[in-house]
């Protein structure tokens, strides 16, 4: 694939780790956060040839292709500050982003499900955005490297741009994530299953005591 | 194990699958429907000598355990009709229910997701009643007959009472889920992501075109 000039929204552990993996792979990235100066993503960048820290805005107006990786109950307050429809418009965004709500305490609530979902909504919010949902199933550092488990398991992709899925495919190649592994769920609204899985994913990490899982589909 | 009074409410799929198999298994099964009368019901019991229909009152009250194997939609209706907490306090509940609520068309939706779960309720509503969530996450097929597919995958079970888990291991042991392939997610608050992970089941069927299929943990 290509370089690719790409924003990574979010300053946290997913970003980090997709933000530095992208670069390994040796595509330009902007790790935007709230404020340019924002000590993680500048720290991240000081170490970085291909990595610069920015805003949101920063990020996003650098990007061809963005990914959010903000915390999901701020993801669409973020797109809007990141510039909204004039920036983001025409753009890839993946959307590994989990609506976890943990203001009532543990369990979290997911803050959207059901009847909707965090990828629809921010499909709903800018229609000229190719959103595609994926990786929001797995702890960031499977995300990256899903070598870290061993034989065949699954990362889930859905959206309604083809060519968007397409392209984050190859993007999910160059992670390691093997062909086979990748089931393509159809158009966003399939969105509402991946994050309404989290639920299960928090009782098996709790069970298990691992973030370093994921579920293989047997048939 | 030894043989076991069981009554298994429901008629459907899941019911007529899950008692023919505790049938075969060698235990007496009274299959409950809402009228004594119910065709299923009868035709399924025509064909077995340790096997009987009847109502839910009367699966009930000649179980030393119960199956919920009703629509989760009306599950609380049907326990209440089987007698409620007269006839089930003290027994152990299994809960193969799932809430899908498909009066708004397709997706169907859950009637209860995120703060709650259909195997919570039926726990707060009886809590004198040993309930155990298990079985939801497969095909009725699947369920009593794991070997179907091939290679490990996991059964999840969830629920308060430590003895009632036990035995219903014992059960899915007789089944043919192998002790490394169930997986204990804790107290019966659990349910709600078993329950939660039927959207993205209904997304894989869809896209894999089956339901002869189920997730392994990978770690």
């Amino acid at each position: 694939m290509a370089a690719m000039k790409i924003g990574v929204l979010g300053t946290g552990m997913v970003g980090q780790a997709i933000a530095s993996r992208l670069v390994d792979l040796g595509h330009e990235v902007v790790m935007g956060g709230r404020e340019a100066t924002n000590p993680k993503a500048v720290g991240w960048a000081a170490d970085r040839l291909r990595g610069r820290a920015g805003t949101f805005a920063d990020a996003a107006a650098h990007a061809e292709l963005v990914v959010n990786a903000t915390a999901g109950v701020a993801s669409l307050a973020v797109l809007s500050s990141a510039g909204g429809s004039a920036i983001l418009d025409g753009k890839v965004l993946i959307d590994v982003a989990n609506p976890l709500d943990f203001s009532n305490g543990m369990p979290p609530r997911l803050s959207v499900a059901n009847t909707d979902s965090l990828g629809e909504q921010i499909q709903r919010a800018y229609p000229a955005v190719r959103v595609v949902k994926t990786l929001n199933t797995v702890n960031a550092n499977i995300m990256v490297e899903p070598r870290l488990l061993p034989g065949p398991h699954a990362m889930f992709i859905a959206g309604d741009d083809a060519g968007a899925k397409e392209l984050t495919t190859g993007l999910l190649h160059e992670f390691g994530w093997p062909p086979e592994s990748i089931i393509d769920l159809g158009g966003i609204q399939a969105a509402r299953g991946m994050e309404m899985y989290l639920p299960l994913w928090l009782s098996i990490m709790g069970a298990q005591q691992t973030v370093n899982f994921n579920i293989n589909v047997v048939r």
